[in-house]
This record gives structure tokens, C-alpha cells and sequence, in this order.
């Protein structure tokens, strides 16, 4: 693959969920994750790219999934499947240390922040989109969880409302090869321009 | 599964992409997609739910592709490779028979033509969002194509922005058995409170 | 003016801004809108159509502007004048009263608060829209603070949206006679389907 | 006021609604806004602003209202007094000189036409936010019709989504001085972070 460049004012890395629950041992999702995870390394990896990026000066958005909070979807008429999953296993539960980002990756002061989405994407009914504006952002780069619902969810609103998009395909995890596939080979590579590992994208940064 | 009920009045069915050049003999995209579609009649299917939503007074919406235009994309500097190619192939080229819906699709007196979509979800830069509001509908009953780019993003937003969403599994199509899968099996079933044949809801439908 | 009805399961109290702030005797902004919000009786009004909706069971929805946190605005690039006022002057900043709900207005369980706006529209960058899709919501019944900044651009939004609203005209306030008139008698007319008096929607409520 | 300037690269002319049946003679509400129009000299300030912005090589972009069609509005359960005046009326309707573009306001080949909005904001429904961004744009100068409706919308809508925005108050025009009044005077500048004259904008971005 070719080298990506990046302009560092246009710029921004992205986080997706980097919850304890999904990606702390303990954390209720992390039994499920696991295996993908360590085999590509996710952790260290999504932690080398927000060093990387914080050296270089990059601005950095967190994109965080609804902490649950009892009363959450109790009077919704409609509610989609991965929101009934969420329910029921109070994933990210609020004051809990589940719905704790993991430590490592704490926001840092002038890090943003998007408020909480309630299904997949970090854009839908949330301040990101209006974020990323306000900060001149047009290119990001990504990493987090989960690859086949909240990252290429993300990804695709990020598309369809006009940033360009690099993946990191190795910063990310999910439950299964197969949903890992379906995302990372199926459908993101229609929505990202780049599609790069750590190592790839850790070299770009590090040369702006 | 168990039968799925709908309301009329809340109900409409919402029909993506039923151009030539994807779902005709001759189209620009039917020979990748003619394989899929053969073998699970995803033509007769898509028909015979439209005819029956008719027959039974659901309302019928349709969230079409942008037509090529010559100009189109030359001057934006981001573009997704899904755009990318759009552009390269021409597709739904305005003024062509491709870029025409099919004859037997053609929208009728009091069906909702949404505005185009630029990327593949019907919902992103729309107003199919507020077509829906306008008369009232909460929940979507989906059909066409293709099953991994605009159908699955038109699913996906659909649950994010509050619809509920019924997904027609063999009046969809796409260029392989992998893409169905990752739409169908893997990424769909997140975001689509029901996934069922056209039997399933033709059965449905008719019962209202 | 004809008596305005509603549909209880479609219908929903919007209540924009009651912080202390705007309402209260020592809030920040209270001095200048007393004048006009005394002349009205907009506190009373407000917590009279709060209540009657309470009893008649009408789902209520709070609309919140961003409460100032340290940090905010200082690397945004674009700033609007409404947006650089909230700045100078720490309105509803978080962790201090200013920036709390007044008591009376507290939100009960089953009430939704949407997340908070950072501009003056309800619906802008928040998940108001989403939260009334899944409560099956399509009509809004308006009140809250200020006339023609949050609540005329809360009242754009909906009917942009395509919301059924309801201007409760003696249930808001300004800084003055002018900028009321200016929301109330020019601009909401063309968004708002109705513009009614505590009284009239008072009595539409109890009917229900 | 101190001199505005803009960066070519990141700025752009939005001309609202330039149709004939707002500002040519014979236009369906050329009458009820000449007084306001011939009295600033509205449309040969909106031609000099539109000539110098093409000359400087801004981008320009047109948001244009929903060009009447037969059968629109009418299955809708929710509408606005300004869609009823304009179902009412047939403003623009689409197929009449009306409905048409004035003559010199025509967009040349490389000029953006967003698609049609349906009550007042350019950017609600439309893929006027998306267009922006595809060619890198954070800044807007606004020029076009009318005041209070769809400029204002506009302008709101412009600032709630991140964009800087500059008004051109003689580059605008109204039903009467009232409702200019309320739009320039009273709410615009809470959004706009300029408003300016045409001398004052030509000569800022005549020195581009």
C-alpha cells in the first residue's frame, strides 16, 4: 500500500468505545472480544496510534456508545436489536467501572469528547459531526470497537456525510474472524479510502 | 419466526434502488449482480411485495441513488471509493435508460420519490427522513439493492435515526454470496427487528 | 381562536432552558429578562402547562442549552456571537446553580432530557429528534426560555423537521418587548401551527 | 465596522432562492417585496456580490426552495403555515418561468445547486451540508430571499452546524421593513458573525 499522508489542521484521530466492558479483563464483553483482540494485538495497537497522534500534535475525538441508565429504553416503542442487547445486558453501565473508558486512553485536556450515541454510529443524534466542523476536521482516522457495529457504523456516517476515512485495521476487534472480515473486507472498504495497519499509519503520523 | 404484524397507518413500504442498470437485462451492473439475483428471484420478489403493499394501501416510498451528471464529483476533495467508482462507471446516468427505474417499479400518483442520496444510505443529505414524518411512519419495510452497500446503510440508518425496520431477505441482491452474508447474516440482524421471506411478508400484508 | 386539540399518544410537552439562570431571582440573565417574563407571568404560566400536562399524561420532553465547562469554545475556529456570549459570561455553568434546572421544573422519572444543545436549537447536534421518533411523538406543545433565540430556533427546527408545534405566547420571555414581538408576531407564526395562551392550552390539555 | 476577510479556499457565496417569482417583475411575490427590494437596490447588489465572487473565484452555491409539484403537501399530516401559504400559492411551481432562476442569477457550469428544501432552511433536508464540506468549506456570505424565512433559517442552520457566516444586509429583501427589521436587526446577529453592506463585502473579496 502506498503511503497515506495526512495534513495535520484537517486531520483528527477518532476513538471509538474503548470501554473496560469491552476491552479490560473483567469487562462483560471482553470474554467475547478477546480472541480477536490479542491476536492482532488491538490494545497495544489503538494505544501506539493515540500516542503517536497526541505527539504529533493530531486532535483527538472520543466517540462514546450511551452509558446505561436505568429507565433507558423502558418507553421506546421502537428499538432496534443491538439496543435490546444492550438493555438487557446493561453494557456500559453508568458509574459503573464497565462504562469507564479504560484508563490508558483517558481523554486528555483539549480532547473532545462527542456526546453519547445510542446505537452504532458516533455521528447519529450526537455533536460530532458539529465537533469535528468547529475544529476544521475533513480526514479521520480510526480505531476502536467493535468492527462490524460501532466502527463501520462510524465509518459509513462518516462517509456519507463527507470526511475521508482511514481505518486501522488492526485497532480494532470484534467478536468473530467472521464479522471481522465482514466489516474490515466487505463493507469498509467502500467507505474508507485507506484501509492501513498500526505500523502503516504509525509512520505517517510520526513524519507530519 | 414468528408472524409479523404491522399497522397500516404507521407502515410504508420503502423500495432502494430499482434502476436498470442494476435489476435490468442490459444494465451496467445486472451481470455481477444477475447470479445472486437469479437464484433467489430477487426481481418477482421485489414485484410481488410492491404489488401487494398496494393492494393493501401501505404507503410506498423510494430512496434512489444519485443519477450521474456530468460535473458530478470533479471538484470534491474527499470522495469515498463507493463514490469513486460511481463516478467512473457512470452508474444511473441521468437521461439514460440505465439511470431510469425499472418499468415495473415505476413510482405511481402518491408515492414518495425521496430526493437522491450521493453515497448509498437513502437517509444521508435526504428528505426521505422527513417524507416518513410528514405522513406519519415509524416502520419500514425494506427492499432492493443492492444488499451490502445502500440497503444495509438505508437499514443502518434507518434504526439509528428511530425506525423500525423489517428487511425482505430474498428481494435484495448483490454481486456475491459473501456480500448477502456479511448484509444479511452478519451486519442487518443488528439493526432490523425482523428479517423475513417475501412469503413471510406478503402474508403479512395481506392480512391488514 | 378555535380550540386546539390534541392526540395524547402523539403529543408531547417541550420544555426549552428552565435554569435557574434565565428563571430565577439571582440568575445570571434573570435581570434582563424579568422585565418582560413578570409582564407575562412566564414562570406561573410555564409551571401551569407543565403540570396540567403531568396530569393529562402527555409525555414531557426538556430541551437543555450546553452548561459552560472550562475548556469549551477555546479551539473552535468558528464561533457564532450567541455562542461567544455564552462564553464571556459562563451561562448555566456546570456545577453551579446557575446552570441546574429550576426546582420546580425538575425533571420526574419517564420525563426525557434531551442532550444538551450547544447553539440554540433543541434539536441541533442532540438526540431530541430520535427521542421523540421512539415515544411516536409528532406534536409539540412549546414553552421555555429565551423567545427569540433557543425557542424560535427550536420551533424552526421542528417544523423543518417535520413537527406539529404548538407557541405557548405567554409561557416564554425575552430581554425585551421588541425581540418577543420579533418571535412571537413575525417569525413563529410561519413554523408554529397554533400560538395559544396558557389559558387556551390549559384547557385543550384538560380535555384530553 | 473593521474590514471582514475571507480565505478563498475555505469560503463560499450561498445565494437563497433567486427565482423569479421573488424578484422579477411579474414574479408571484414580486409586489409584496418590491418596496423593501427597490428601496436597498436588493437584486443589482446581490448580481455585483454574485459577479465579484465569480470573478475572485469563490465557489458559489444555490439553495433553492422546493420548486411546486402537483400533489405535494397534500397526503401530509403535519404542515406549516409556510408550507400551506406556498401549496396554496404554487410559489416556484416547477415547469413555469416562476419557478425558474432569474436570468442572471443563473448557476454557471462548476456552481453547487443544492437539492430543494421544503420550508425555510437551505440546509435542513438537503445536501447542502454535505456539499459544503465535499469542497472544504467553513465560511458562507448569504445573499438572496426573503429576510425572514429562508435566509434567517438559513443563517440559523448555517451557525447551528458549525459554519462562520457572513449577512449581506442590502443583498436582501423583505414584505416590509418590520420583518427586515427582525431578521437584520434583532435575530440574525446572534448567528452571523458579520453582517456588512455590499460596498463592504465587494471590497473584501474583490482583495482576495
Amino acid at each position: 500500500m502506498a503511503k497515506v499522508t495526512y495534513e495535520k489542521e484537517i486531520t483528527a484521530l477518532l476513538v471509538i468505545d474503548p470501554y473496560n466492558d469491552f476491552i479490560s479483563e473483567g469487562g462483560k464483553l471482553w470474554d467475547r472480544l478477546k480472541g480477536v483482540a490479542e491476536a492482532n494485538n488491538c490494545v497495544p495497537h489503538m494505544l501506539q496510534v493515540l500516542n503517536v497522534a497526541r505527539v504529533a500534535g493530531l486532535r483527538v475525538f472520543y466517540a462514546l456508545h450511551r452509558q446505561y441508565r436505568p429507565g433507558d429504553y423502558e418507553a421506546w416503542k421502537y428499538i432496534a436489536p443491538v439496543q435490546k442487547a444492550a438493555w438487557a445486558h446493561r453494557t456500559f453501565e453508568y458509574g459503573t467501572w464497565g462504562g469507564q473508558i479504560r484508563a490508558e486512553f483517558e481523554p486528555k485536556p483539549g480532547e473532545i469528547v462527542a456526546t453519547e450515541h445510542w446505537c452504532s454510529s458516533g455521528f447519529a443524534n450526537t455533536d460530532l459531526d458539529l465537533q469535528l466542523k468547529k475544529h476544521g476536521i475533513h480526514k479521520l482516522i480510526v480505531i476502536g470497537l467493535i468492527a462490524h457495529t460501532c466502527v463501520e457504523a462510524t465509518v459509513r456516517f462518516a462517509a456519507e456525510l463527507g470526511y475521508d476515512v482511514t481505518m486501522v485495521k488492526d485497532a480494532t476487534a470484534d467478536y468473530s474472524d467472521e464479522e471481522m472480515h465482514a466489516a474490515l473486507d466487505v463493507n469498509i472498504p467502500n467507505y474508507a479510502s485507506a484501509i492501513v495497519t498500526t505500523k502503516e499509519v504509525v509512520d505517517s503520523i510520526s513524519s507530519l
